[in-house]
């Protein structure tokens, strides 16, 4: 039952490598530099990141976790550790986005039982690549080595994201008034959503092999312009920089993560609006339909599931619509805010 | 490669049962209702959760992020939910404490594959009964349902916690100096480090199986006072509330964390400054010493991956020691601050 008699036991035997770590930890503190503001209290508080609010007269905190999901086993697949730190990244700064926050800092997880260090270097070197272009601080971060939690080559990653607004500048969606009109940005792919359904369609990451998985996600597709795997690992797109110049001008913000449009849409509203969304104003991108057709997904389950190509909506009134797409590169008007008179659907138009 | 012809492919097929979560996430929001405090603006930012720092002249954030590693693989072992989210907030609201802030709000991460709905609501009820102990508001946090990525009935949690403290308030331990005294709390038991190490002692979390890491946890022993399951679990002691009165005369603290004593204490040292610390000032704790036998563990191992019985140090004025000890239950001086000439240890006193 022990091992006493065997041999010595150090934390090196139970999976633990200290001095690897604290080497890695050196690699992520050049990664977390580059990424530093006026307002980093650097030096100060080991066991914490500090960060000035000095320039904010009356701040209102806004923040969010989050995690990438299983889009993680289609780049583990792939060998890929550079990409899923940007989704995280910038799936964060849009969630803070609908009050009118700017983005502070960012905050890292990651767990696993066995990536190489140089892995989870190229992780954390994502996290900080997207901060570096938001313009925002990775203040910390926590690696934790966990034996016999993650199977071999596996982990985790998630985050956690700091901004902040002046409480009068908070978009609180009290503008928020039907006849708005609903205004949605393009997505670059199924951003950090579905992945778990994906991979059931293609059975990736379900024990059939690394060969499997990797022709799978090697297999090239006319309609997607290159392979499953590319189309699959295309980073989650950032609002924030396209977005802040027009937040005075915004009645209100939905990120459209999980749950999709229906599920989305339907949180940005009071008890007496609701909205109108008319498919036909624009195309599925391929990938969707390829999912679709290949898994035989109901077109609920779609629209449930993803984004379907619509990666954020705005809503604003209608009569400054046409110049709020005019700045938004790919944008387009999806649908509109309308008077809710019984239990009809939060969002309608996007029936089964 | 493709299941078109065999069946329409859902989410819940995927292994992602929506509206289960949903329901789950309804039974959070009470969670977290108990813990609001009037900071907290609700009802705004469905994807954010907003925090006045109103009551701030000049504030600056403090932030950490933490996981509770494969304490896990033991509460899991032993069926136990309901302790794990305790020992998360008091970490993190420990490694905070350092910079001197108060600490505000905190979010959670839970992942997982196939854990129960039930077992999610225990664990983020533990989260939720600790930030209710502290006083802080369970700002939001996210599930993740990661079918594939974890195995059966295994679950990751890590959470953020975001203080604040007024900037000419700050503990930047630039008072510590020569001659300080050091002062030790004590930890609850092996507070949330070393896990893995008393894993392999024990073979637990290893696929002996259920069966023989229950006999192994339920294992009596004198010197425990009991099971050594229950002394491994033993929430991680929270020592916010009983420091946060003496802050303006403490000059550093030192949460000591994985890297034990050694570790921690030499992260609140400029380039003059060292620590002795006095093994003969306390008795190791019987847990320690059970572990240290079992798996025949070398003195410095033990050193750098327990805490060994000293939760937190904290350095005061030595003028101020007894005052200090005498308000603080268990404390004791452990060592004392010194000058440093050249490249000695900055930890002596403790080598193998």
């Amino acid at each position: 039952m022990t091992k006493s008699d065997e041999r010595s036991i150090t934390y090196l035997d139970a999976g633990v490598d200290i001095d690897a770590a604290e080497e890695t930890v050196a690699r992520y503190r050049e990664i977390a530099r580059k990424t530093t503001r006026p307002e980093v209290l650097s030096g100060v508080g080991p066991f914490a990141g500090l960060f000035s609010l000095a320039k904010f007269r009356d701040p209102v905190v806004a923040a969010s976790a989050d995690g990438v999901g299983t889009k993680l086993l289609i780049a583990e697949a792939m060998g890929r550790y550079d990409s899923v730190g940007r989704d995280l990244v910038n799936h964060c700064a849009n969630d803070i986005l609908p009050t009118g926050a700017e983005p502070l800092f960012f905050m890292d997880y990651l767990a696993t039982a066995d990536l190489s260090q140089d892995a989870r270097v190229e992780v954390v070197a994502g996290v900080g690549a997207a901060c570096e272009e938001l313009g925002i601080a990775l203040l910390g971060g926590e690696t934790a080595d966990m034996p016999d939690i993650y199977p071999p080559g596996v982990f985790d990653l998630a985050g956690f994201i700091v901004g902040a607004v002046e409480r009068d500048e908070m978009i609180d969606n009290s503008k928020l008034a039907a006849g708005d009109a609903l205004i949605a940005l393009p997505s670059t792919g199924m951003q950090t959503n579905g992945y778990s359904l994906v991979r059931e369609v293609w059975a990736i990451g379900k024990g059939l092999g690394a060969d499997h998985d990797r022709e799978v996600l090697e297999t090239q597709y006319e309609e997607l312009g290159g392979t499953l795997g590319d189309a699959l690992l295309a980073v989650h797109g950032c609002f924030v920089e396209s977005l802040q110049p027009l937040l005075p001008r915004i009645h209100a913000i939905a990120h459209i993560t999980g749950g999709g449009l229906p599920g989305n849409l339907s949180r940005i509203f009071e008890d007496d609006l609701a909205a109108t969304v008319d498919p036909s104003t624009w195309e599925v991108p391929p990938l969707f339909e390829l999912i679709q057709r290949t898994g035989n997904v109901a077109q609920g389950e779609m629209w449930r599931t993803f984004n379907m190509g619509a990666g954020l909506v705005v809503a604003v009134d209608a009569a400054d619509a046409e110049s709020v797409i005019s700045s938004l590169p790919g944008a387009w008007q999806i649908g509109e805010v309308v008077p809710r008179s019984g239990d009809e659907l939060l969002v309608q138009g996007l029936e089964d």
